[in-house]
């Protein structure tokens, strides 16, 4: 299977997500999402990357990001920065919904593409997982760019190199002790494998690929803790590589590489 | 009034707020929805603090934040780190509710204390909103902390400068240029006094929030950029100081005062 071809045949709603292409990066959180839903998606910067290395994709992309927007003429604010979600017809008025920000995105198809519980409180806790979980992404970002993000990380390589230190011997254990413990409490409903009740969620699906991409950025630190969290070790992370859906996918050319992303392997910054 | 009085007599639900005595923080978002709804809330860390000096409170608040913890008898998950919002009574099966990040938080308020619109659409409109505005509270805080969130300022003041500079010049012009152009989106509407619809929603509250702290952490650099944007400066921040409950808030002794939070005034990170 090609990259520009979409993997199912499209159904109603045509979910259009808009991502900067070849990278992981945020975009991944919905792209996990609809492959685990099994719902098909454009992915409108990587779908045309054959014919035109994603050009004209991304002039769309870029089209809605435009710095000078003030908002569509289906009355939708501009966007600050991709990842965006395009869904024709899904405004009550018949009009296209354009909306931004990942934890805004998962959560309105969250109950599209049921990721989410019936029940009204563990939406909530779903949500603040995932608000969490791209926390430590957002950390994990700022450690090879811990001054200026649109500055080189070899203009900030000694701020790198404190941040990414921190970030490792403070912040991680931090963060996957909260998880860990989140499992544990959920362990009767989740059995080491779901954050939230008995079922897979957008929660797991994000914290999954933190964990995934930490385990690119920093291999050594990574490995080294691997005793300390052995629900997120040995039940959580194996359990939803094989989760359906996410399986195939993360077998597939649509899963994109790490690269110069959030999540960067400069051996340097890892436990030496 | 003393801070030990709540402003209004308590009705159901009683609406208990558990963040750090003493700073705005990220528990002002929290504040600032009940005080334009006119709905009373519990501040339980601040509220003691006459007699105890926030003590008793606020070890209620470390309670709920145990790194311990692996949630509580009512099925809540663990919480990360304040502000947590608990509600006795909130959950189906008449459990208490107890949920943590500030956008989580505004968003199971929203429509309890009618600061959303009735429109879906327009919801998720005031969560990216609410995302991206604390996305700017977040980065204003690592322009003091740029390089470990545990540690002093005072050991980190050179990569302090850096990325306080870089937030002046890059960041606050990228942000505000991002709100000028909704409230010009959306000023047939609001007026240029509301981010979303014809009235108030907690996404304006968040957003007039970070530009107090703002001004008072970047006095300089705001008031050079003041001709820059006129719809945030001229109509939407001295409005929303005029809503009713916020006005009446901003002159009580309830609304804590800038200090050793997320906006400090370090004068050498302002514009010189």
């Amino acid at each position: 299977m090609s990259a520009s071809e979409p993997k199912k045949q499209r159904t109603n709603p045509q979910y259009e997500l808009l991502y900067h292409p070849g990278i992981p990066g945020r975009g991944e959180h919905i792209r996990l999402a609809f492959e685990a839903a099994g719902v098909s998606y454009k992915d409108t910067a990587n779908e045309n990357l054959p014919n035109d290395k994603g050009l004209n994709g991304y002039r769309e992309v870029l089209a809605v990001c435009d710095a000078k927007s003030t908002g569509d003429k289906d009355g939708n604010p501009p966007v600050f920065a991709p990842p965006a979600l395009r869904i024709p017809g899904a405004k009550k008025d018949g009009g296209t919904l354009l909306i931004h920000q990942t934890p805004n995105i998962l959560l309105y198809l969250g109950p599209e593409l049921g990721l989410v519980p019936e029940d009204e409180a563990e939406r909530l806790y779903v949500n603040q997982l995932t608000l969490t979980a791209l926390d430590v992404s957002n950390e994990a970002h700022d450690t090879h760019h811990p001054v200026a993000v649109m500055q080189y990380y070899e203009d900030q390589k000694d701020e790198a190199l404190k941040k990414a230190t921190d970030f490792r011997e403070t912040r991680i254990p931090k963060f996957f002790s909260y998880f860990e413990r989140v499992l544990k409490g959920n362990e009767s409903a989740g059995q080491g494998r779901y954050l939230v009740s008995d079922k897979l969620t957008y929660a797991d699906l994000v914290w999954w690929q933190v964990v995934d991409g930490l385990k690119f950025a920093f291999p050594k630190e990574m490995e080294a803790r691997s005793k300390e969290f052995p629900l997120i070790y040995t039940k959580f992370y194996p359990g939803i590589k094989e989760e359906k859906g996410i399986k195939q996918y993360l077998a597939s050319d649509r899963r994109p590489k790490y690269g110069m992303g959030i999540f960067r392997h400069y051996p340097e910054l890892d436990r030496q």
